[in-house]
């Protein structure tokens, strides 16, 4: 098989499908999402089947179980798919809104309205239910979509293609306009990534490798974050009854997120009284805490910080904790040290917060909350296709606005320039 | 000299300098671009004398006539830079606007901050103009930036430099974050573009040559657009005296621009009555007509139209004109030999218009008036430092706004996620 030969295929279908998904309504492309979850739904045999295969492969090759766990396919599993499809049916479409629609001194009005960007590849690991959710989003903003999914899961993947194909179909789309990559051959990706003139966007899902290995490699935009490395300041003028809610909270909520914090810093003129009470909770929930010297002397279980504890994304209970003169030491740490993603600071002060939320170049800043709120259904986005630390395009949660774009429209009544 | 080493050094200044212009208010910014303006005024001696070395240096080296001109840098053209400096500071500040601040059912406010993008790269050719231009915007935005003009304006960028770096002192902002590459090595560009830790965004602004090779090998988002090819559709339902008005000035109000119709695509329905009272209008200015067969029957000065008359940017008297069967067909031409930049549809028609703005997919899309609005200050922009005909991050003319991304800011009472 001419692995880039077929790319190409995929990627002119694609280019194609693309033209008409920009024009189709909003009705039909809700409808091509509710029948996919009506496929789904009576497909539950076919898909639990296929996902079999993808199993009793991946135990043969000696797929370690965490990897394993997230490939099955259970008849729950399906329901959240379908209950996802409802969801990203019930959400408003963004293609189309006509922004800033304003008269100009010419007599012209000028505005911009909301377009797909084309074409988005997406790149994923094992879970197949990312099939659906990815395809749902690309649907919705009126995109078209090349899907690799990892070989691990190709059987279950290609069996959900086919749900979605037969729900385009009912609402008379093209099924191209949702492709699932066929071949598990590793080239695919590269053939991917670097064909602009079919594919506009590319958004990886997965393991900081993979993205890393995209993003070096791409020859279009990437939509990506590599590490939530998050922090939060307590300030020494914080509330400390909040602060120590949010530092556990940002820490112990969910230990593998991106939006976990990874580094505490806390203001020396308070260290002395908030550290032993935050250290008790931390080692109450077996949390390793690493520290610089004055949060060593400060806390008995802490062990000594190393130079790499402040860029490592440990999603695990593990943190480290520095103590710092001052809001401004704090700043210039996190936008040294950390990954640009979700940054907070507990303080009361009104001048600060304004302060923090200006300097800190990371793509959700926060006063007087949890980073574990950096997230796009507590942002309101709906749906979340992944997070952007980059500053190009989309930034922070993308949602399906990030998955268009807009373009000038200028409405004459045969005005001409003089 | 060791350009790399070099370019690094200036990257680093610059990434230094752009924390800082990130936190600088509204007021030093625009102090930054009057004290500037004041400078330039009070050196018009230096400027003018510096700029004579580069034009007898051109002169010398036979540079062609026209590239001189554009060299030239008279007192008239400091005025104008000087006039250019008080709009930017006139304009309002982008930076720090935070829109759609929403509560959220957690209690959480979440809203989008505008921020400055960071360091920005500029390549261009000749005009010393420029310089200021794009640093004004830029100081304006507040990003740094890194400007690199043409070696034969080298003495005379070099001379504007100061003068910006004087303004910015007396700002109390550094000198390093406006900066000219002082050395005319051509490998400084190949520098420039690819060090994206230095650098976020290059907007190179020149012949097509220039920006192929810039956005082919750089490894950061280029703001650009190659073409112009811009076409106005005339509609059997057009009105045929606004058709006319429009079809001549999008055409011959300036050859030369970007926004200036190259084809002209008319419905067969009226093509016989408006074709031959268009030609005596083109063919009174000298412009030379193309078209396709049916045109050629309609308009005896026309010559048959070429292949590459469809995706040729003509910039000169010269139109390429094509009869059409349907709206359909001219909007699938648009689209595909087009360059996305301007497209307009002549028509009365409500559903039509409506069709034709959702379908074509260009920056600019228009109906009932000419392409030659397509601007930064015909839509409001207030300035343009250039036109992308890209999908990602800006579209159109891009101003202020385009120089800037923005980050979510959220506002809490000590939330916690639940």
């Amino acid at each position: 098989m001419d692995v880039n030969a077929y790319m190409a295929e995929l990627g002119q279908a694609a280019r194609n499908a693309a033209a008409e998904m920009a024009v189709a309504s909003t009705d039909q492309k809700n409808r091509a999402l509710l029948a996919t979850a009506d496929v789904l739904d009576e497909r539950r045999d076919v898909l639990i089947t296929e996902n079999q295969k993808d199993l009793q492969a991946a135990e043969a090759s000696g797929l370690e179980p965490a990897m394993v766990d997230r490939l099955a396919l259970t008849s729950k599993g399906i329901d959240a798919m379908i209950e996802g499809l409802k969801q990203v049916a019930a959400l408003a479409d963004p293609v189309g809104v006509i922004n800033d629609l304003k008269y100009m001194p010419s007599g012209i009005q000028v505005g911009k309205m909301r377009v797909p960007l084309g074409v988005i590849g997406i790149v994923y690991e094992s879970r197949p239910n990312v099939t659906v959710e990815a395809a749902s989003l690309c649907i919705k903003s009126g995109n078209a979509t090349i899907l690799r999914g990892g070989s691990e899961a190709i059987h279950s993947n290609k069996a959900i293609a086919e749900c979605i194909a037969l729900g385009l179909q009912q609402a008379n789309l093209s099924e191209t306009a949702v492709q699932v990559v066929a071949t598990t051959d590793r080239s695919a990706v590269g053939a991917l990534i670097t064909m602009p003139e079919y594919v506009d966007v590319v958004v990886p899902r997965g393991g900081k490798g993979l993205i890393e290995r995209i993003s070096r490699d791409a020859k279009v935009t990437v939509i990506k974050h590599l590490d939530g490395i998050c922090h939060v300041y307590i300030d020494d003028q914080a509330d400390l009854l909040k602060a120590e809610a949010i530092a556990d909270n940002a820490k112990t909520h969910r230990y593998g997120t991106c939006n976990t914090m990874e580094t505490l810093l806390v203001n020396e003129q308070i260290a002395g009284e908030i550290l032993p009470k935050l250290a008790r909770v931390y080692i109450g929930k077996n949390v390793e805490l690493r520290g610089c010297a004055k949060t060593c002397q400060l806390i008995d279980e802490a062990v000594p910080a190393k130079a790499e504890d402040w860029v490592t994304e440990y999603l695990a209970p593990v943190l480290a904790i520095k103590v710092v003169e001052s809001m401004a030491e704090a700043i210039v740490h996190i936008n040294r040290y950390g990954s640009h993603h979700t940054d907070a600071i507990v303080t009361e002060n009104y001048t600060k917060s304004r302060h923090f939320l200006t300097a800190v170049d990371s793509s959700s800043v926060m006063v007087n909350a949890s980073t574990r709120f950096a997230d796009g259904f507590e942002y309101g986005l709906g749906a979340e296709i992944g997070i952007s630390t980059d500053k190009i395009h989309a930034r922070g949660p993308v949602g399906l606005e990030g998955l268009t774009s807009e373009k000038y429209v200028v409405l004459g009544d045969g005005h001409i320039r003089q």
